[in-house]
């Protein structure tokens, strides 16, 4: 085990994974090496890659002998300072990071899925090891999201934040916001512009949301949030009517991550959420574009703060992850790490049915009298009350369009249920919850 | 001196300042040190509170005896963790810090006027002593900057920071803006809001985003810039018809604190300069409405990034300084200190005249053949090439609206000098940089 503290001995540092990120990572590490060690204050030397089939082309300019298949041994070489995880996956990646951190090397990881997944495993480990886990890769690419929670807000009381955490559906959105195109046809233009993967299934249904909204809401409210814990819906319902009406509305439809801290009888418990909602065109998350990020943060006395940048891409999450290496290396050099995550509150996590926000309902019915009465009796019978009703269409094209005021999920659902038996309507054709509005 | 590393026994704290933000950080510790506590890892605990005078009415809930007017005592009792600057201004201020630091004391400080002139010998003594110096709250409030540069952009290298960093010149200029209203007008308005004081010359001058753009400046290209090295306009003279003109190029006026990295023949320099510019719409910075303050960041490897909140008020100001206050708390109970303030890279700070922007300038003018080709004439003689020209008006009311291309500060200066002396040109009406338009 690496026990002794640097000084001004060079910091060794391993790479595990040299994909987009990581051969960013390794030609950045070898370009800026000098200016890098004026950061840090002592140099950085990059001792192994461990890649998965040696001999593949890669566009670096270094030793073949850096490279090696067998990443156990690069981790269990005992005198290593930092790793650097770019692998991505549940195992090996936790496998090689407890075995870093056994070995005494600080860990860098971009690792969303296995954090979400295992996180408290890995920070347990990082504690029990004295060594740093930093991750700001992992959530929202370049975005400085990770550090501000952890740090920046240390001192104040985080109650809510909502975010545009994957480009692939915020790419896909805007898409159909600006050209009116249906969710399967932006998904063609994403997929053609590499936006999308072939299978896009860990983008489109929220997946990869999900993950980012576990690790936030445990950040935020110093608690344990893993994915499971996460409600989650994707895009792939999302029509061009829908898009349509939150226009109409002021509004335009974005994938959101919620996490909320909730007040109930048995004191503050979380809430975390992935799904479309229509939020209002005044609102600064309106206007995230194209395939960009932002996490949007409202906390008790710094009041709204919005985090904005690339979510993705090589060079933006090598950015994230040099940053993470100069600061743990800088531990390093100190022998020192830093606050590690606390889980002190140690909340509930609530069903997505107690969460509470509006929500725009639209309902193909047959037109005619009563109709409007049957419907509103349904939703006052869940106590949802009724914002307004605009009815569009006449005859057999007939709808109403509804728009609730603050409403639990649960209470929305049961509603909706009921609507749809009724005789006179067809069918419930969209349910959206909306966010930011007056 | 204060040289034991605290474990677990509480952690001294001294406030030097008790108005809208000291107040307001003296009420959160008191409320919040168990949560803060838990976050840190030891309790800390509130020995003293530096007033200029006893006995006016706070609204705190503190014992008389916290409270005393000889805060140079109070620094050097020596047995201090953590002192809390937020009485601002160079002196006092100066030398409390000086000597907080000579005493072991870590220092989180607001005080943006003071590292602005003297931040290196601060940096320095806090080196020297092996303790902090933190300060988050001294640039846009609660808005995370200073820890995004310093820590996670610290692998990446910055080219540019453009910032709306003054939230009362903002609100004049976006009142402007959305009333039409001239200058003088719109400061009426924001005085009797509370959003300007009574003398509003620091704000609309620039002095207050000049500073900061020098805290920035240095953060992000490693060096060291002062208020005096930063070029600074103010929004005085900004009209209505220019409000107009912008709008009519599809752009806003932002009052923008601008930070560059410049390649010259004889290696990087650096650029910081605050001044109205009209920037494109479609920028991010451009949203940034009312009081608000925005950070945009162009970095390498992490692209385009923006950081947005509340740019100052009490409770937002007090967010930032409890978030250092943690950090450095954390750092005195392990005996370490943070990467400090690093100025290795020791660049040039250009002169305004070798800045490259657009520009807009407005010229009336005798509606006469010729006059188009004289002006022109003159623009070449500089190499400020123009992009386009529009004719407004007739006869006596004639204006020729030109916008250039990237041009030298300087060449642009030039040029309107030449065209101010034209026989034919009544006067040169405006003239303003324009920002983010292709």
């Amino acid at each position: 085990m690496n026990t002794a503290a640097p000084s001004d001995r060079p910091l060794k540092v391993a790479l595990l994974g040299c994909g987009v990120v990581g051969s960013e990572v390794a030609r950045l590490l070898t370009r800026d090496g000098d200016e890098l060690a004026r950061r840090i204050g002592a140099p950085i030397e990059l001792v192994g890659i461990a890649v998965r089939r040696l001999g593949r082309a890669r566009d670096l300019d270094l030793p073949a002998e850096l490279f090696t298949t067998d990443a156990h041994a690069l981790v269990a070489r005992g005198d290593l300072d930092v790793v650097v995880e770019v692998i991505g996956g549940i195992e090996p990646a936790r496998e090689l990071i407890l075995a870093a951190l056994e070995h005494g090397a600080s860990v860098v990881t971009a690792n969303k899925a296995l954090l979400a997944e295992d996180g408290a495993h890995l920070f347990e480990a990082a504690e029990k090891a004295e060594r740093d886990i930093a991750f700001e890769a992992a959530v929202a690419g370049a975005i400085p999201i990770i550090r501000p929670l952890q740090e920046s807000l240390a001192g104040d009381a985080v109650q809510r934040v909502l975010g545009i955490v994957n480009g692939t559906t915020n790419f896909i959105l805007d898409a159909m916001t600006t050209t009116g195109a249906g969710f399967s046809d932006a998904l063609d233009e994403a997929q053609r512009l590499g936006y999308a993967e072939a299978d896009p299934t860990a983008d489109v249904e929220g997946f990869d949301a999900a993950a980012k909204a576990a690790i936030i809401a445990s950040l935020a409210f110093h608690t344990r949030v893993t994915i499971g814990d996460v409600h989650r819906e994707g895009i792939t319902d999302v029509t061009a009517a829908d898009v349509r009406s939150a226009d109409e509305m002021g509004c335009v439809v974005k994938l959101l991550a919620i996490c909320e801290k909730i007040s109930t009888p048995d004191g503050d418990a979380v809430s975390a959420r992935v799904h479309p909602a229509m939020i209002a065109k005044s609102h600064p998350l309106a206007s995230v574009r194209g395939a960009f990020n932002a996490v949007f943060v409202e906390s008790e006395s710094a009041g709204q703060l919005m985090f904005y940048g690339p979510g993705a891409g090589g060079a933006p999450t090598a950015s994230a992850v040099l940053g993470d290496l100069v600061s743990v290396a800088r531990n390093r050099r100190q022998d020192v790490h830093g606050p590690g995550d606390t889980a002190h509150a140690d909340l509930d996590v609530l069903d997505v049915g107690r969460a509470r926000t509006r929500y725009h309902v639209s309902i193909d019915v047959d037109d005619r009298a009563g109709v409007l009465a049957s419907v509103a009796d349904a939703f006052a019978q869940y106590d949802v009350s009724i914002k307004t009703v605009r009815q569009e269409g006449h005859g057999s094209d007939a709808q109403l369009v509804i728009v609730t005021h603050e409403a639990d999920d649960a209470a929305l659902a049961a509603t909706v249920e009921v609507v749809r038996a009724l005789d006179m309507v067809r069918d419930v054709s969209s349910v959206m919850r909306v966010e930011g509005l007056n």
